[in-house]
């Protein structure tokens, strides 16, 4: 095990009545509030009339940016910016999925400087202050309601890029399964795969030692597995529900890959995919990951082995390890494929035509990845595979 | 799974190094320190001298209560609370294992008000404000370095009582798991028993639809139980130590259970045989638990073989639910007496003479338990069981 430091004060509300005293804990920062949501299905579900009316018969005053879009605009974040600034805003109050809790990061940190919110992305500069923000999810897949994570994507430059910071976790995230209920069906799977691919990021490390992280790496992985198929057997399923809700928390809060080192390079590549091509991001790392893991196994066959035993239940009586271990990606792969996801890029109609530039923007900061460095030409090599 | 809210904001700093810039993190808080130390082993380890060495340079004041007692004494506490109010001091640093740290507690609370610190425990009042407090864990069992909890024992009323509050949580904790290379082997192996008996108080629930949570407690519980084999082997073990350190965290810091209804029978039952006996908290609940699982076990059949499964790997094949079951019971108690534990209070020289005074305290509060609520008649079944 590696050295760590933890530290995770966002405070979550999980549950049915969740939305309960509202007010109370936006009034901890201050009553000018602005209101981020992305499309209409908010308010298709009642959702944003319920937070309405929790919040009227208190102090405090509400601003709007809604229509927040997947793979969230930087043009949606300066609109945002502008209306912090003009109004002097308090606190940001996200209630949408990871897209607008990740631009309400963005509208938190740029509300507070006059520098362009695009270069801390771009590396320049690093988040030291940042609006109080809140965030009620709609959708299990990205776990930014408890990180300091944000992911914005650059239309005019086709740049997908992220800031990080302990200053943008949200203060508090109410968690209501229900808010996922009438999420499509397409959307649950890349949100499931989305959690799954968080934890590879973390369960796939060179580091030793660290069997209580991979064990619950490995419980988030087939919790989220077996509830998978009961939501698109059931999308009402209340049970099932809050079981990937929770799962994609704990995905990635911290908690599941502390004194490991992580990986992070399958994000990265599909990162350069969802910038230029507006696919989802969770279709996108059902696309790159198998074709990942094939080309990493033999940096560290017994991760790969244990994956397939423990969350796939792979007998390698017969079996050497690299077999096991391959099994244990083929049904990965196979997984995808049956719950509807794709697994090639010709399954998204994306052809071989970026690929070079991809790879280029992936690796733009440097060689990517923790348990296997990859430099550009691993990267195209990767990309090729999952053509 | 129930509605829950979770917020733990506790700097966990893990590992050889974790010592680092101590001054800087109480000095967030202030410059006026209590330093609390229990038995000379911290002198012994040399870490007293470490701990003096970081903060030398610094314009921290040290004060200091050393000598606090397993099973810690009020009677420490209130020295502790003299010399706070005496010295106007702002911060605590508690260096020791959970005594130590839950003295430090206790101290907190009793510096900042003319009330008597036992009524808190006692019921009549809550805890409303604290001093801030650090911990330097040398001994991983209770969790106590990243909750709100504090066991005191009362040695003239031969009470064992707590009480619990968020303002009560470390604003950090240091953990180190060379720290606990020098911890005799019997005390090594109480605390990996009061951290397999936390997860049993959080896992054996009639809270259904939990499988996330489940399978979380089940790899701490794995994990604990093969690194007490590694650790009794070999005592100077990093990596088992660090992985049993890290188990006794994760096991009480609120993560495991969210969602469940919990149950703390058998700990307050064991906290009546350790205010008149001092035997060691972890020798008791090795006592108390096996025994509680089988007069409890009725009533939630399917959780018992659960654990048999998939705690010890049990095969059910040719078995009863409940055969499975008492299989899983049977191996909990094997593995006491394997490590070299008690399991009976004859094991510890205790008799008969004062189980029914000891049920009647285990009730004082009202009936005790989650998954099967027990008056003081079953208290005392449980105790006679346990001769």
């Amino acid at each position: 095990m590696l050295d760590f430091e933890f530290q995770n004060s966002t405070k979550i509300k999980f549950g049915k009545n969740s939305l309960n005293n509202l007010s109370d804990e936006i009034l901890k920062y201050g009553n000018k509030v602005l209101l981020t949501t992305g499309s209409s299905s908010v308010k298709k579900i009642g959702l944003y009339d319920k937070v309405k009316n929790e919040l009227k018969n208190s102090p405090i005053e509400i601003y709007e940016l809604n229509g927040i879009e997947p793979n969230p605009k930087l043009t949606s974040v300066n609109q945002g910016i502008e209306i912090c600034k003009q109004h002097n805003i308090d606190f940001i109050l996200a209630v949408g999925g990871g897209s607008v809790i990740d631009a309400a990061k963005s509208i938190a940190t740029g509300a507070v400087t006059d520098k362009n919110i695009w270069d801390f992305y771009l590396q320049k500069y690093s988040v030291e202050k940042a609006l109080p923000l809140g965030a009620i999810l709609t959708l299990a897949a990205t776990g930014t309601e408890m990180n300091g994570n944000s992911v914005v994507t650059n239309w005019k430059t086709k740049e997908k890029l992220h800031i990080g910071s302990p200053l943008l976790r949200p203060k508090f995230s109410i968690l209501n399964p229900e808010n996922t209920f009438s999420v499509p069906i397409n959307h649950t799977i890349y949100g499931c795969i989305d959690i799954m691919a968080h934890v590879f990021e973390q369960y796939f490390s060179s580091t030793k030692e660290t069997p209580l992280q991979d064990k619950i790496c490995e419980s988030v992985l087939k919790t989220t597995i077996e509830n998978t198929y009961r939501v698109i057997k059931k999308p009402r399923d209340y049970d099932a529900r809050a079981n990937i809700m929770w799962c994609g928390t704990m995905a990635l809060n911290g908690i599941i890959a502390l004194g490991k080192a992580s990986d992070w390079a399958s994000h990265e590549i599909e990162h350069q995919i969802s910038a230029i091509y507006d696919i989802s991001h969770g279709a996108g790392l059902a696309i790159v990951f198998p074709n990942w893991m094939e080309y990493v196994l033999d940096s560290n066959i017994d991760i790969f082995k244990q994956y397939a035993v423990n969350v796939w239940n792979i007998d390698d009586s017969n079996l050497s390890d690299r077999e096991t271990a391959l099994k244990g990606i083929y049904k990965t792969k196979e997984f995808f494929k049956e719950i509807g996801a794709p697994t090639t890029l010709d399954d998204v109609d994306i052809d071989d035509e970026n690929l070079e530039v991809m790879a280029k923007n992936a690796a733009r900061f440097g060689d990517i990845g923790g348990l296997k460095k990859l430099n550009e030409n691993d990267i195209l090599k990767i990309l090729k595979k999952s053509l």
